[in-house]
């Protein structure tokens, strides 16, 4: 296509239609108490990649589908990703007092209305996938298995299960193997969940789904072993938050157990692994998947 | 129907039922950390009347549909009823260190595990009602028009708007439509959907659904009445906890606003209205759902 544009502006313009379009799904018409309103808004629009909502468009656009009617899906899971970082923040969990800058919600609202604000979001991505079959013209049983997704991935044996893995962990358990199941569910579930709904929205076959979900284990995995890197060794002025930190939090991390070198390795040959799943599976149209996958291995922040 | 066991019976066989039902439904074969598990099951398994169940399977089978496939569309609704005590129950919440007798979640296995807790039943409530589709045949679209109502019900504008209303009204605001608001939502929505998600496994059409949803409204209400008057002038001993503990936390009720004597006849109205509902609607077999009208009127605890 001669109107393509740079990979850099697509992510930009995606962005920003997720950021319009979150700002539209919340219940602004609605009754509803004006704490918990000011609460969930305050997280979604506290800005982020906006990586998933990326996901779920691409994947969709890669078998040909409509990236507008996997908007919505974009949108769910951005809220599900933003009630989990909500109720990471909380005093009891990981006690953070920022986030990207900017105070967390349950410095701003309180704890009560911190922990409602992320089960509403929980809540009302759900709605909002439901809704996509009667909005946008969807055969119900696509969107209901979207939904099972999601619960699945984002539940007790999902995001759920890594994060209350992770909360073991700080009480002194972690071989590798543990550290593998924290990445897997609390970061990686949630990114194969946002190829799996924008595959399913575009109509996939099942070994369409099948490679978007292999493409997403390791994009996943890369992900969060380029994080503990960055950590590591980053630029702190790019990543906007002091590195070296999970050493500081005695967290352990992949260059712990396999150091440094070995594991920016293994996020090559994940990346290559994901993009060789991509490549083989004939999608229509695989270049922004492949892009993507490119820019979280060369990423600095 | 000779062979027609009393309503205790009924009440007894479908509480056992759950029961059994819930500890099926929880992942145990999945690979979850322990400390999430055990936490889930201590409160799905602490016992409580299963009041929404009951609903859920009574409204199905008064539709003449089959019992067994709303079971686990009662699982589910019990599922959420439950996240929202532990999260109710919370320090930052109303603070509770016993429930029925028995100690609260956070008390149990700590805040960070009690958080994850209810944030995996809810998802896992999704995760039961989208796989009734596959399990029993049931076509994908009444089931996602439940996660929808799910979803709708326990959201921001549902559930959790009520419970974020209760917090703001502990700051001095209320009148009784504040009230009434908390009530509607923190109480009556899930009872509506327990009703409606029995309506819709049984195939119900769209005036039986709206006769099911008045019904529910009515009942909710006089069933939260019911609750304030019983705190008000209760037996301690089959309440199985203080009487007057909301005068003792200056919460409003009911009987605080138009009297205990007009409280009990709103009861008594409320109950009336919501059997009409029912009786004008030409349900196959409304009996039982007239019969748990009366029973929540005149229950003593």
């Amino acid at each position: 296509m001669s109107d393509r544009v740079s990979f850099q502006e697509y992510m930009q313009q995606i962005s920003e239609k997720v950021t319009a379009s979150l700002e539209d799904s919340l219940p602004h018409h609605w009754q509803v108490p004006s704490s918990l309103k000011e609460s969930m808004t305050y997280s979604l629009m506290a800005g982020g990649k906006r990586l998933r909502p990326l996901l779920v468009i691409a994947a969709c656009e890669a078998l040909g589908g409509n990236g507008e009617a996997a908007l919505d899906a974009a949108c769910a899971v951005e809220m599900v990703h933003t009630y989990s970082l909500i109720h990471d923040d909380l005093p009891a969990m990981d006690n953070d007092d920022y986030r990207r800058g900017k105070l967390t919600n349950h410095k701003v609202y309180g704890e009560a209305t911190a922990i409602l604000a992320g089960d509403a979001l929980l809540t009302h991505a759900f709605y909002t996938i439901a809704r996509i079959s009667a909005k946008h013209g969807i055969d119900a049983a696509p969107i209901l298995a979207i939904v099972q997704d999601l619960a699945e991935m984002a539940g007790p044996r999902g995001m759920v299960g890594g994060q209350a893995a992770d909360m073991e962990g700080e009480q002194g358990v972690t071989d590798l193997e543990h550290l593998q199941y924290i990445h897997q569910h609390k970061t990686g579930d949630l990114i194969i969940f946002s190829l799996l709904a924008g595959g399913r929205i575009a109509g996939g076959s099942e070994p369409e789904l099948e490679a978007l979900r292999t493409f997403g284990s390791r994009l996943g995995l890369a992900f969060q072993i380029q994080d503990d890197i960055l950590d590591l060794v980053g630029d702190e002025a790019k990543l906007g938050k002091k590195t070296q930190s999970d050493i500081k939090q005695e967290k352990v991390t992949y260059p712990y157990f396999i150091g440094l070198e070995a594991s920016q390795q293994q996020v090559e040959s994940l990346t290559r692994e994901a993009k060789a799943a991509v490549l083989n599976a004939g999608f229509q149209d695989p270049e922004r998947l492949l892009e993507i996958a490119d820019y979280l291995m060369h990423r600095d922040h």
